[in-house]
């Protein structure tokens, strides 16, 4: 599997973490249902914050809608709560119901009390359209599919055409999924924030490379639309209020590469913070949290704007043919790397 | 089927509409679907906003989260857009999934080019959870509930026990479904506002009747948590910067009624104008839209204001007793009217 | 000087502390300002949250405009950062300018390296325009007035017509400067939280007393224009995310009054917490910060919605007679009460 | 005066109109005062929207918080009521308060009734701190100041180290004004997107141009601080909400500089357009609007993202050499391209 990494000098100033993505951040786990079968090129993938009960022990979260053309779940709540309490799911814009139905159902075995003697639980599920490289119409998400995504998740995961990134396209060329990460060092301690992208989004012919090259996909050139979804993990100890600032920023890493957030995209940011848990079952009446001098912020913002748009390349480098309805297919950034090196 | 008027004057200044319900907006319909077995209590309400085709003729739409412990469906881009382009389903929290999939069903039969030769679909389902009168883990509805509740839709429909409000709960009274409207005069054409709620909200005790009363349930006083979705139509020319102002006034109809919109309440308001269609297909390159002059704006938000405060009255004396897990049950606003007129 | 609970039981259910005022959080100190020559009618109010040095010692704090037809300075800042730094200022609307002036020259005074070596200061000031009594264009508000009110502050302060409420109209009576408080025990310790509120708003007619009398003060009927602003201060460890839906809550009270937030209302809450000062400068990369769980954040709603109703109707009982241009009056609510004992 | 075409080809795919300058857009003039005594160098630049009475005929407008680290004045109306009814000022951080009296002044003068028989008058002043340059603790600016920016105000203007760009810092070269604008065609007619910019944003080192060159200012390299403000101008039909996430896209020409919107920088946008204007007495109940179609919105959405980063370019390219406390300066950019041509 390729990363950009392999062709060019990554962008930014701050170093990746040993992976160089959101498993850098310990804890956090992704896996991967993929469906090709047909004219349907789509999955699931599925991030996992963090191992034990979510439920009961939740992450500061927050969301950033860059652009809101989109469909995701469980955002308004993410956003008045500051709390991320169940697993995050990627897939197509038709999945999405299926994949609420499948974290309540696991959310639920894990703990029967939900619905009953306390609160129900709060799906996030995050979705582009990849209605161009898949019968999005089939509705070929299941249940059973976002569970074996879960199931499947580790600290090692493919990149690319994989998962909810299987019929993506992102400025023409194929998208899919990617990551990134960055390390920072604060009072002697190492964290990380690390990123990880379903890329589907930019205009065929606005793609520019940190170098400034711009690769052509030679793809008729269509109005934006498709969506990116960046989810950011982080060990830094930080509250929603800066957690917020920082996914606003995965936003200027999406600029940075010929992205202006166009209408049809829903360009949308979820963050956590694996800092602080918060119990949902009342232990103390006030909580103890750290919190990162907002003198340091800054490093934040460099961090989630340059892992978001490593994120996206690496999405773009490791991506793989997949073919669509009557033939479609999308070139490879790394079959232009190769014929440009 | 008993309503506030029945007991006491109407709250307000302004007059209701000849139905005093969210369909004397013209071409507003609502409809229901209750699921009643063993300790199931639930069900769908739809509210179809106009006849015709939603998604080629999308109707200007805001959303306002006044608390937003809640996991409706659709508000992103209905913010961003400004757009509604499908009905509107209320059910209970776990049902939202299979709601959404069967708007997208929907729409999808009666545009067959959604997610193939033109974007996707943004379905818009509210939720509140019923779980203290109903198994809701037992995840009973579905996409055949949605359809039904949106085949019966007419302009004449019940209030109370009834669709999404079957097994709600309201200030430690049974809650549901209620409607009221306010008929406003602007230029000499009659206008209205109707406002449709999905009542669950409301500490034991806290009710203030317009006339000061205080209404006591007798039931053990939990913390305010249950939601009220609060749907508004109208007929008045606004854009989707004034609905949206409009929307935020039903939360002051809300807390007339003694609700200060508790931490697990999600209080979410849709507001549509069945003014101004806006052509999914791009027809003119600039619309010519009318627009209320804001001077006139304030009679629009008392409107708000007094609609939804009737609403929740009206689910309340509409109400009829539904028998929960282990015999739970709720006592009935129309109970405590009867006994102390 | 006359308060609500002279005439009638306070409105809510939680004891209110030993001032019923926002002075009962420790720290908070309330200054005065006033000026009347001629037709002028018009003054500063001061808030001081805490002693000491505000800009190296910040405290969190948070907004919600509730209706933003006003013209506050500061809230920008004040919402991206979670911080106040300065006292906090009550004028006319035209009135800002030079209060912001003031506040700069005091914090510069206190802190030399202010836009030297170190970054600006963000002045916040709030305004309610109280053109019907006064000479707003005699822009009559100087720098000394302001620093007079802040030099003028103390724990114990006159309400009514005085300071920034000199020439404010609140529900056709006289309006002005009002406060209250109540009192909260979590894990054995007390807290306040308290609310003090320059009241220039509603519609004459419009109000609802807690018991459910209307006063009317047979004013003409006008738009609810000019306004009302509301602090409210705690000692309580919150963040800004709670904060700023605590100062949501304080809309709840507004509208129990009987006002629903008019299109030329500047309804705007501003609120900030004495636990957890934040130092300017960086002494420790992360901070360790005391943070009230949410389960208990209902009682801090209810403390807003409560108090913010109260102190409004404090203000109403202890204005006194102010003659405008022309001889304009309002009544007065004491009288009112009286006449209608 | 250089500009960046003087230097490179110009960023993006739109064409720029005539002056390549804010007031291609009709009706649009721009002026300055620039203030140079001992160590004070800052001034005023005014941005007069339209001829003619702004008060009386107000135009649409919206407001883009990118980072909220600022002290503008008049953002909280102009959001909630989508108006812009005086001119623009941009100014000192300092200069705020002294800039919001003037153009009350100025509209009071033409308008006699604001404050009185109508409403009062919303401000819009924008800001950045310059104190790295000049010293901002003098609050050189005064009244006089403003209004002889105003009275300067005409098709043609400077750019660079004028008015009040006089003192600021960009990337750690000598910022200031600097102006760019595109052309597009809809339905035969052409219309004008224009972006003006007070540029005094970006870390030394940062700055990337649009060919992927890094010019090196060889300045230590300091922490993000000291803001942007943007001003967006436009004939095309928009609404408010078009209009905000027009703006919204400013953000992203300003991190394909290179700029990550950083903690201490103010970057705020504002934008109006010139088409519909609204009457503020009543004529008619109801306004027919025009509204370009959401298809056509990116083109939009492209040159508000292609202007703003070009507008940066200018003002650093027209930037000329000023000398602060103890000798400060700031490299040339235009030295740098002449150094390295």
């Amino acid at each position: 599997m390729a990363r950009y990494r392999d062709f060019a000098e990554g962008p930014g100033l701050l170093p990746p973490g040993t992976r160089n993505s959101i498993t850098d951040v310990p804890g956090v786990a992704v896996g991967h249902r993929t469906i090709r079968r047909g004219s349907v090129n789509t999955g699931v993938t599925a991030i996992l914050p963090q191992p034990g009960n979510l439920f009961r022990q939740k992450l500061t979260a927050a969301a950033e809608v860059v652009n809101g053309f989109g469909k995701s779940a469980g955002l308004v709540q993410l956003a008045e709560l500051g709390l991320l309490e169940t697993p995050v799911l990627l897939t197509n814009t038709f999945g999405v119901g299926r994949c609420v139905d499948a974290l309540i159902g696991r959310m639920v075995a894990e703990n029967p009390d939900i619905g009953r003697q306390t609160s129900t639980v709060n799906a996030v599920v995050g979705e582009c359209n990849d209605g161009s490289l898949s019968d999005i119409q089939a509705m070929a998400v299941t249940e059973a599919d976002a569970i074996a995504a879960m199931d499947a998740a580790g600290a090692d995961f493919a990149e690319g055409s994989i998962g909810a990134g299987t019929g993506m396209t992102c400025f023409g060329f194929k998208g899919g999924i990617g990551s990134s990460s960055r390390q920072l060092n604060i009072s002697g301690t190492t964290r990380h924030l690390g990123a990880l992208v379903l890329a589907n989004f930019g205009r065929a012919g606005d793609l520019v490379l940190p170098d400034g090259q711009r690769p052509d996909p030679r793809q008729p050139s269509r109005p934006e639309s498709g969506s990116i979804i960046v989810v950011l993990a982080t060990d830094m100890p930080v509250d929603q209020r800066q957690l917020q600032r920082i996914c606003r920023r995965a936003g200027a890493g999406i600029a940075r590469l010929g992205a202006f957030w166009g209408h049809g995209s829903g360009d949308i940011v979820l963050g956590f913070t694996t800092a602080n848990r918060i119990p949902h079952d009342i232990e103390q009446d006030v909580l103890s949290m750290q919190r990162l001098h907002d003198s340091h912020i800054d490093d934040m913002f460099r961090a989630a704007c340059e892992a978001t748009e490593e994120a996206v390349l690496n999405a773009l480098c490791a991506a793989t043919a997949v073919e669509g309805q009557e033939g479609a297919t999308r070139p490879l950034l790394s079959d232009w790397f190769n014929a440009n090196a």
